[in-house]
């Protein structure tokens, strides 16, 4: 009988950097040839079949242009895409092309690209730098800070996957003109979601200013994009691994995530969050951490941003309720909400009990009339 | 235009304990009751089909009688499972029985078991704790130190995997009774792999105690786990990220990898290590590292473990030539080899210029000889 201790403590640092603006292939390039990668002279570009057509293909071709070595890997767009399946493929296709661990992947897309590339990335060769091009708000409000990538399963929406830090984020804002109304909400909801959490101030500057910001007006936009970013790090600076605080990120979250496998995808990610966020005002407002007329203006806001606010008929609520007890915050079987207090603060909790353990009678309850 | 900087420096502390013993399947208990994985109580072995009957399912009832909830999940015996089927197999299998983030995994098997089991703790749930129960000399003498977990693919072995360190391994040389001759002499490759690079004493050792090991002598074993734990944890600790100095680790693998390969698995891992040690010492003489009494003593030492020296005659040496090319450490096309200078030591190089390049004519008169 013999024990031998393997010491393995040592500083990391993922810090890196994330840059807003408008059309940043320039930027990347520059970055690349700067050694933002060390020496590295290829890269697997990852996207799907829209943004491929839109904005890939010009970068792939820039940086092409710029001597660099590069493939391009397209999958199908849609969040069905997040598989393990899509995975492998693109896996696949990467060993096919000689990709090996000297190499890095830059994912072009909204948050399905983001997460896909970066789980991929996480697991490729053990392990190869990526970076994030996202041309979406959703992936700007969400996929840029957190390092969260993931895939889906038949079973569960985010169950597989890593925490991967990218290299470095571009938001190109130029991009959102190009995206579909509905992804646009989609994507406010995360950033109003964002505003619930830990902003009164950026709450009320939304009601202000969502046309401006549904008009895509420049000032209006970059205050968003800034603001995600701000109030996202925050949170995830304090706790990287998601061991307690980060929770309050879920905001929405366990509710929203349930009825967009319950749709079948049907609802964009955002807009079953809109309908998770109303949900969790409910819950709060029954707990008495909320007032009639802050869950209204909530409620307002998100429709203000086009989003929905009460669950489509043609989802069975039975179903929903028993898709709620697959969520990962479920532990010893017992679901937990994190809700807001007020406008632009949590209820607080702490790291060993984190949310608000809802019985099933009273998850019903608030589904019911939703 | 604007930029962020996320900060994500911190400290991580993986460090973890390697308990070498007989029969340890208490220790683990105690281990598990005293807080080694914090709270947790829900484990999911996982296990091979042959270790199942042999280990696991003692393991398994001896939890579940400790009053911990666990659930056995077994995959056929064999390299050929080390694939991505396997892991979403198994993964689904953990979700069906609500298997979420507050779970353990516990491996009990061979390095196929410990590679592919601490892969999917590395991914579920974004990562969940793990712990190895080795009970084969190659994972003592492989898997049990280092971290490195992975999947074989048609294209590549071992190239789809993390960096993840288990919670504690338990080394239980009153398994390796149990292995068939060849899985004991595939284990004593990776031994005398150890010695070449690193320990010329313990090469003498191995010389004098070969007879005592093969016949299960109680601490001749004791002797070689705790020297294998000794040296390949020397290397990983200055090079958890194999950025370069690890590369060492893998004298002998070039060849050997797309040996086990091209042999369809014919060939254990150990045994096609062997003949790949053989290659490099013969490639070592050519350079001048090695005189031919120490290539010699390699060999013999090989053989005197029941490893094969040569290339087996179905095994076509084409194949096997363009086989080396899809080896993870090929760079910018290039093959390098590490190559160990006399017994004991290696040939040193620097960080970004790794191993010895070796010409594709080179390669292949090594090849044809052997």
């Amino acid at each position: 009988m013999s024990t031998f201790n393997v010491e393995l403590k040592r500083v990391v640092d993922d810090s890196y950097q994330i840059e807003t603006g408008y059309e940043l292939t320039e930027t990347l390039v520059d970055d690349l040839r700067s050694g933002l990668v060390g020496k590295i002279k290829k890269f697997a570009i990852i996207t799907d079949s829209i943004v491929e057509k839109l904005y890939a293909t010009a970068i792939y071709e820039r940086i092409l242009e710029a001597g660099f070595k590069a493939d391009l890997f397209v999958f199908p767009a849609g969040e069905k895409s997040k598989v393990r399946k899509t995975k492998e493929e693109i896996e696949d296709a990467m060993l096919e092309k000689d990709y090996r661990r000297d190499c890095c992947i830059i994912a072009v897309g909204g948050g399905v690209v983001t997460d896909l590339a970066g789980f991929i990335a996480g697991t490729f060769a053990r392990g190869v730098p990526f970076i994030n091009y996202a041309t979406t708000l959703l992936a700007a409000a969400d996929a840029s800070v957190g390092g969260k990538t993931a895939v889906d399963t038949p079973r569960a929406t985010n169950l597989i996957g890593l925490f991967n830090q990218p290299k470095k984020v571009y938001i190109d804002i130029a991009t959102w003109r190009t995206l579909p109304k509905n992804q646009l909400s989609s994507g406010l909801a995360e950033t109003i979601k964002h505003a619930c959490m830990a902003d009164s101030e950026f709450f009320e500057y939304l009601e202000e200013h969502m046309e401006d910001i549904m008009n895509l007006d420049k000032d209006a936009l970059d205050h968003i994009s800034n603001k995600n970013c701000e109030i996202k790090y925050k949170v995830v600076m304090k706790d990287e691994k998601e061991s307690g605080l980060r929770e309050i990120l879920n905001l929405g979250h366990t509710v929203g995530r349930a009825i967009e496998t319950t749709s079948d995808y049907k609802l964009l990610h955002g807009e079953a969050v809109s309908i998770g966020l109303v949900a969790e005002t409910i819950l709060s407002r029954k707990l008495g951490y909320m007032d009639d007329n802050q869950v209204m203006r909530v409620r307002e806001l998100l429709k203000k941003a086009k989003l929905p606010v009460s669950i489509p008929e043609y989802i069975d609520k039975e179903v929903l309720l028993n898709k709620l007890y697959t969520d990962k915050k479920v532990r010893d079987g017992k679901l937990r909400f994190v809700v807001q207090y007020g406008l632009g603060s949590m209820v607080e909790f702490d790291k060993n009990n984190f949310g608000i353990e809802v019985s099933k009678e009273d998850a019903y309850e608030i589904i019911k009339d939703l």
